[in-house]
């Protein structure tokens, strides 16, 4: 098989990408290790980006995003038991929209059916060749058989375990990573979400989120140490901990009721240098990770999705190869500054082992800074609606 | 003796203080360990806030000043051997004033003595008395005579190593402290200084800053292990490490000469909490330390002096306590922002022993987004020609 571009993973990123590829002209081929449903059975968060946004459009993926998102127009900060508000469209004139990244991923699948795209299922032993080439190719397994995808370009779109990352030799790749002493337990419950914003609250007991996929769907989280599991956290005693955490005032409005999911997830940044090694070009989760707090996971990898794409329609459409030549440096330059405001905020949120009095002084200080200050306020508004492509 | 005011120290905020009071119509009396000559030997930065400045002109000591101070618009960031400037009048339609610590002491002293203020010096054994009731009082002993002080209030205008602080009971007194792991090399030299303004850099060697005193004296300083001693370091040796740490142009121009002093400084982060004892308030280095960058020391001084100048006004001429009631928590609001910003910059711009290449990452980002952000800029030049009182 050939085709113009091999994208190696079918999640939201390998999709957009062949989405917005299909509508520029040009031809792609996506190389999924699951199945679609086990794919659309995975629970992420979902505040996107005006960028990603604006990508949807392009791809002509954004009619149910549009029919069914919420406009979220600033968040609250909590600490010492009041809420400080984050007014994104006073400070940028935009907003976040609210929507599942399972919905997003569900919107392009449907859009590549509709499209005839094609996506190769249960494709594994994903191989990457000769990319230090002008001829990749890509070879992979599947129902029994072999396979191999001819193409003039690899787009590594297969996640933090993937095997792109893996195929840039190691005296090349430069990786830099940060583990956070700490996870978030998440449960998930079919009742109204406390707020209509997402509420981030430093509390001396650690951090917590009161987040939504819809009007009657929440999304709650706590800071719990690593060693915790699900199992030791009854609903009861999530609840119980959530309303210790967050303003009274909230907490008092608070409904609960049975969880439907309840899980921990560590937090780290990671970050993975260079994002192209020759004809291969790594996106999203295979290049770089950041911690929750920040909602940033999704839109960097439309961030890189965005420059991937542009470099990729200035080569077939004007024949110049300047923006693949510069993805890698383009991309890492809003990468980092997305993982600095994602450590930022996890960071000014959270409870650190490790913290001196005079950690917590300063923590402290910071939050009565962006209290206070509305410049502070404006430079936390652009990260997080998301700086300019 | 009586008064109303006792001031301990004579440096630049008890003066200030002493000052303000007299113009207001309240008496005061300052004792001082030293010498007026032995004050005025100190050298220290001079980068005044409009606060301050606003404090010199209240005071009706800022005739100098205006006509030799050096008005700054901007500052210059360096990282990877380019610069940017923060544009301090653009952000806040204000600027910083220089001049010299030494010159505002100087200043200030001549007012005390023209308006025939009372300064004892070299008062000894300084001693605060019954601070938790209405009558304090301070006995000192001076050219061998016993000596003693009622009043209504003290000041504590006594610097870090006072009896001010000490005066406080530990059990009431909390302190925060953080010791960074590396000192400021600073040389004087009789010669024009590299730029017209302030030039912060961060190099993979260290920091480094070019700073002035007027337009024939420069201050440089690079950080130094603080295993190093200034005899270690020949005036060559200081200038070739400034110039690998500053941007090539910046060096390029750079006049050397003799050095006319050369230390190492500590840098270190203090606040003690509360600031008000019963009838005793303490002001700046008494309460508070900041690592130099951001040239907030004398800065921080002034803000507490402004809270309790305007607390004391509050009680003598409105027969209010509510300023000096507020006192503590009003100065350690601002205080802890000031501490927080003093300790951003610090964080930003040093190398510290142990930090991961992750960390030198986000420093980088960090960089990165002062650079390419106009609100960044502006929450910067906000801080750094000072927040509001």
């Amino acid at each position: 098989m050939r085709t113009q571009v091999a994208i190696i993973g079918g999640g939201p990123s390998g999709l957009l990408l062949s989405q917005l590829l299909h509508k520029a002209g040009i031809d792609s081929v996506v190389l999924e290790r699951k199945t679609r449903d086990y794919v659309l059975g995975r629970i992420r968060a979902g505040v996107l980006e005006q960028g990603l946004v604006g990508l949807m459009r392009e791809a002509g993926v954004a009619d149910r995003m549009e029919a069914e998102g919420f406009i979220h127009d600033g968040t609250l900060i909590a600490a010492n038991n009041e809420a400080f508000r984050i007014d994104f469209a006073k400070h940028t004139g935009t907003h976040v929209t609210v929507y599942g990244q399972t919905e997003v991923t569900r919107d392009l699948y449907d859009a590549r059916e509709a499209t005839g795209g094609s996506i190769l299922f249960n494709a594994e032993d994903v191989t990457i060749h000769d990319v230090d080439t002008d001829h990749p190719y890509v070879t992979y397994r599947t129902d029994g058989q072999d396979g191999r995808v001819d193409c003039d370009f690899i787009a590594g779109c297969d996640g933090f375990h993937g095997v792109s990352r893996q195929t840039i030799p190691d005296t090349v790749r430069k990786e830099y990573e940060k583990v956070y002493p700490f996870g978030w337990l998440g449960i998930l419950s079919e009742t109204p979400p406390v707020d209509d914003e997402l509420i981030y609250a430093n509390s001396p007991r650690g951090f917590a989120l009161c987040s939504m996929r819809n009007a009657s769907l929440s999304r709650y989280y706590v800071q719990c140490p690593l060693t915790d599991t699900p199992e030791q956290w009854s609903d009861d005693a999530f609840w119980e901990e959530l309303k210790r955490r967050i303003p009274e005032e909230a907490a008092d409005k608070l409904v609960t009721g049975p969880s439907i999911e309840k899980s921990i997830a560590p937090l780290r940044s990671f970050v993975t240098e260079p994002m192209r090694w020759g004809r291969l070009f790594l996106c999203g989760d295979a290049a770089h990770i950041v911690p929750p707090t920040g909602a940033k996971g999704l839109n960097t990898a439309a961030s890189d999705i965005h420059y991937l794409f542009e470099g990729l329609k200035d080569y077939y459409l004007d024949k110049s190869s300047a923006g693949i030549d510069h993805y890698s440096e383009r991309a890492l330059l809003r990468i980092w500054k997305a993982e600095r405001f994602s450590w930022w905020m996890t960071t000014l949120l959270h409870r650190f082992p490790d913290q001196t009095e005079f950690d917590l002084k300063m923590q402290q200080a910071e939050l009565a800074f962006l209290r206070d200050s509305d410049t502070a306020q404006k430079a936390m508004a652009e990260n997080y609606v998301g700086l300019p492509y």
